[in-house]
């Protein structure tokens, strides 16, 4: 499948590494088309990574990813351009967290809305899919390095078939457990999470780690 | 030990319940001191068990829980009196949700900050400890129902002789796994996390579940 990303950071790169070793073509977008960040990346990730502006990449997904930090989000995605993500998949996995008054930081969206529902909102006609927001980027494409893949990842969007697509992807990084919260409106649950899952990371003392329902 | 509990609700009367079978003497408090369903309860629960205002079971208890739900959670704390916490470890059960707009009910808090935390400023002498309300009542006094008691509970507060004490109750009621997440500003990841438990349960069909973070 031929894949965009949004962003060049550390969730970026890994989600676009383990997508080409995965036989998939992927090109990471940032603002500049000549990203040096992007450019090593591409250089190192081999024959099937690319790189671009945020609507090369858009324009050139099937489905995207989107990895930027919360903050520069709704830029990223206005950058990439409604009519370059219409009818596509967009996998939100950036979090609405604000690093300006140190750690553990808050968070810069209301109580009752969510990061993704903006970008939602801003782009309605992509099928926005919050994931792997919950975990860290080694985690979200190696779940077996953790308890042996007993844990869980979540979808949320409001369009089945955009899940079912975000879940294949899911199951070919090899999660096990993929739950479906619901609507994009279950965002506000996953990204208000990331205050738990801070806290826990700071009692850890590793990002390597993650929550797993039972009953 | 002598404990009291604020709010006659499922709560309450479950903790209560618990708490005079594992020996201790326990007063329910409501806004009247002759609340029907805190005679009931009081009635049911044995000789341990006795029933008052809020002020009463504020000032009987060496330990209260607040109970109530998260909307009457400030007037109760009130009515229970500021002098008779001064001192004491005050357990908060609460959850700051609204259900005025149905169901999934919303958050009544802003996004960084804590119905624990608007308790503890309402009474600064009184040490309050956020704990119980990431599970339903029935796992709070029965955690080996659940996945055979692999599942975590956590403690929020500012002082760490209180959590001890909270967390050796925890223990006395079952629970192999008690984490404490920091000072009482924690109790801003466990109480929005209540909207990812709200999503899950909603799958689950149950309340009688928990998560479990596994490395």
């Amino acid at each position: 499948m031929k894949i965009g990303i949004l962003g060049t950071g550390t969730v970026g790169q890994t989600l676009g590494t383990k997508l080409v070793e995965l036989g998939h073509e992927v090109k990471m977008g940032a603002r500049s088309a000549t990203n040096e960040k992007a450019a090593a990346w591409a250089k190192a990730a081999g024959a099937g990574a690319s790189q671009g502006t945020f609507a090369d990449a858009a324009a050139f997904g099937g489905l995207c990813f989107n990895c930027t930090n919360g903050a520069a989000a709704l830029d990223a995605v206005a950058a990439a351009g409604a009519a370059n993500l219409r009818g596509k998949v967009l996998v939100d996995v950036s979090n609405p967290l604000d690093f300006s008054k140190g750690f553990p930081p808050s968070l810069f969206t209301g109580p009752n809305e969510s990061l993704a529902e903006r970008i939602q909102a801003a782009v309605p006609d992509a099928k926005v899919v919050k994931s792997l927001n919950t975990v860290a980027a080694n985690v979200m494409v190696s779940p077996g390095s953790v308890a042996g893949g007993e844990h869980d990842v979540f979808v949320a969007g409001n369009d089945a078939d955009a899940k079912r697509a975000v879940t294949e992807i899911l199951r070919s990084f090899g999660w096990k457990h993929v739950v479906d919260l619901g609507d994009v409106s279950a965002a506000r649950a996953t990204e208000t999470y990331l205050l738990l899952w801070l806290r826990m990371m700071g009692g850890l003392k590793t990002p390597t780690f993650n929550l797993h329902f039972v009953k």
